[in-house]
């Protein structure tokens, strides 16, 4: 787990590259002064980048001093696909370099789909839409980032458990590679949305972040000192397996009072039927249509739907608490559909019920913001895991290039 | 938040004079071996601390090869003291730099003692003590790491928040510098107690660890990414107050149902008077007596003492599991002075409960163990800090004077 220095360099391609598709056309000037690099990194930086094709020159800054040459992602250099398998929906995306949403692929997921086949026929499926969609040549999908919800090996590619579907050691991306050709990244939604809100989000230039997803189910994606905090098996943030109420609910991961039972869709459902058995909210097999009527309600008023999202608001606070407490990050953003649906009402209760529990310090340094990303942060953040990954892979190439190419000039001749 | 190259030399430099504290004599190549630097960066290392005499060369290794240099921490180069200020104590040790304990003294602090002025009086005596004890030269003493519980402020030497004497903003290391005229440190032990771990202890060569505190206040010191994690204000670790029963006991913090209610010398106390109201293992204003029975009435296997330790020990187990759930380390370490009391069979007793309630994967990457630092951890790191605090500050010097040099040496002459 120790940074090394070719890690630190990793991190500075990243961030000269994030910067340059936040910011296209942008000159090297800029970018030192955005990343605080050097100038002589950036340039070495940036000379990679342009060997990829990843960036292009674009002219000349338009200034009085001495003419500055600005460079710009080069959007149509390749496109990258990022596929959101969640509990009832598979969702794809496929981007350009820019990260601009080219083509957009939803599949939808009965209760009985639970089998990895069936699952992976969904997700063969959409992929295939989206490509045909944009109309790009196969070539040019520098890979695919598969987010799957669960615990990940993401070396081995299995899925070691996803609670949803009852899964185990599923060998998931040996399976993907079956029907899909191009190169496979698998991680889990906590980790992608983290990675989004690092490169996109409200994680931008911001210190340690604690990225809180509220979807089907909960967890946490951690940015902490400048990286993805991933833990010593890729496990790190299972903030919805931890136990808020000692012997409390039962959750589905088998044991009692954990966060997620409280807080995820199921349990704000439970949230609500212990509080009105009978409202009109309730929708009883169907998570999205009770978040939507809670949401509704609570635009219109409904006592009901205030006070259910006031109590789920309490247990989310008291949990997000707990980790302001523990890790004194400097952003806490609430992301996934539950959070996106239930909006500022929710974020404006989270934050009393967090300033209820923690501590006066920790509280002080800690900003809680709703995700900033307007697409599906789990696509986005697959999609730059295979961005991240074509970059170290390219880069391998062209190093070995670079090597082959010094050797036949220095080898003598043969 | 960012790591930098500085940080990364900062890093690599503390884990070669680790590496030789840990193993005098040892040899350059020995160190590059241990430490998976190259030995070119091993070399440049050394030769700083030789130049800050903090190392000695020390003859040659005894083998067929090359005749290689050897080099050992020069024990006598140097002292440094560690304060650990608790609850009821203050604990003063003074180490040569090999760390190595020359001198030990102790203040008993009275419950109506909770003004600064006399935990600082305190403090002053006892360290006046040691040098006196040691009989070494004022300044030889490179600097004075202190340990205080709660919440501080280390750049400006603020103890922030410690709810023993409720203390609010108060501006130790003022006080302190009025007595004292060494070199300062200030942070707190959950810290100080991560820092020996990570030097001396089970954190020594091992991944992402948390070292979990249990005395009158608990909380975590935790080593992420082989460094020590502060957070964003130098408040991360409370995991004391994080919450583990909803609306549960009422906590010195203010808050209900935090795990140091349950798990702090305090909540043992109350774990026992519920279960056992009139025990003889109670003593009823005193913590230390108390645990004491409790330890020996483990041994003598009395169903109470085993009872109340089972009971702790699940509230334990509750609380770390939350922690390997969402940090994912390679070790727990169970520290300070309830731990080493109840010693092996609280371990047992929470490895169960922490099997019982954290999920699989992050489990099996997980050992549990007691600290096998056999001095005061607090003490310990606090020194180290002292030591980490004289590296920076002589190194800054050390880099002054090359500076100096090198343009003296470059300059045109004026």
């Amino acid at each position: 787990m120790k940074r090394t220095s070719r890690d630190i360099r990793t991190a500075n391609r990243y961030e000269v590259l994030r910067q340059i598709i936040a910011e296209s056309p942008t000159s090297r000037q800029e970018l030192a002064a955005a990343t605080e690099l050097s100038l002589a990194t950036v340039a070495t930086l940036v000379g990679e980048l342009l060997d990829l094709r990843m960036i292009t020159e674009v002219g000349f800054e338009d200034s009085a001093g001495p003419a500055r040459g600005l460079v710009a992602v080069n959007a149509s250099g390749g496109a990258l696909i990022g596929v959101d398998i969640a509990e009832t929906y598979v969702h794809v995306e496929l981007f350009d370099l820019g990260l601009n949403v080219l083509a957009r692929a939803d599949e939808d997921m009965g209760p009985g789909e639970s089998l990895p086949e069936q699952v992976v026929a969904h997700v063969a499926a959409a992929v295939g839409s989206v490509v045909a969609q944009a109309g790009i040549e196969g070539a040019r999908v520098l890979g695919v980032g598969v987010s799957v919800p669960g615990q990940v090996d993401r070396d081995t590619g299995v899925s070691e458990y996803a609670p949803n579907w009852d899964w185990h050691d599923v060998p998931l991306l040996d399976l993907l590679s079956e029907v899909i050709a191009y190169p496979l990244y698998l991680d889990n939604p906590l980790r992608a949305g983290a990675v989004a809100e690092m490169w996109f989000g409200a994680a931008r230039g911001r210190g340690d972040t604690v990225v809180v997803n509220l979807g089907t189910g909960v967890g946490a994606g951690l940015a902490l000192g400048g990286g993805l905090y991933r833990g010593v098996s890729n496990s790190a943030g299972e903030w919805g397996h931890t136990t808020l109420v000692l012997d409390g609910r039962l959750c589905r991961c088998g044991n009692r009072g954990c966060v997620e039972a409280y807080v995820g869709a199921a349990g704000i459902m439970l949230n609500l039927r212990e509080l009105s058995p009978r409202s009109p909210l309730l929708h009883p097999d169907d998570q999205t249509a009770t978040i939507d009527a809670l949401a509704r309600g609570v635009g219109a008023y409904d006592p009901v739907a205030l006070k259910v999202v006031r109590e789920t608001a309490r247990y989310i606070g008291a949990g997000i608490a707990n980790l302001v407490n523990v890790l004194n990050p400097e952003v806490v953003v609430l992301s996934s559909w539950v959070a996106r649906k239930l909006g500022e009402p929710l974020l404006h209760e989270v934050r009393e019920a967090v300033a209820r529990h923690a501590l006066r310090r920790p509280l002080a340094a800690t900003e809680i913001v709703l995700s900033p990303i307007p697409t599906d942060p789990a696509c986005l953040g697959a999609a730059t895991f295979a961005l991240e990954g074509a970059l170290q892979s390219l880069g391998q190439r062209t190093a070995t290039k670079r090597t082959t190419l010094a050797r036949s000039r220095t080898a003598p001749p043969s």
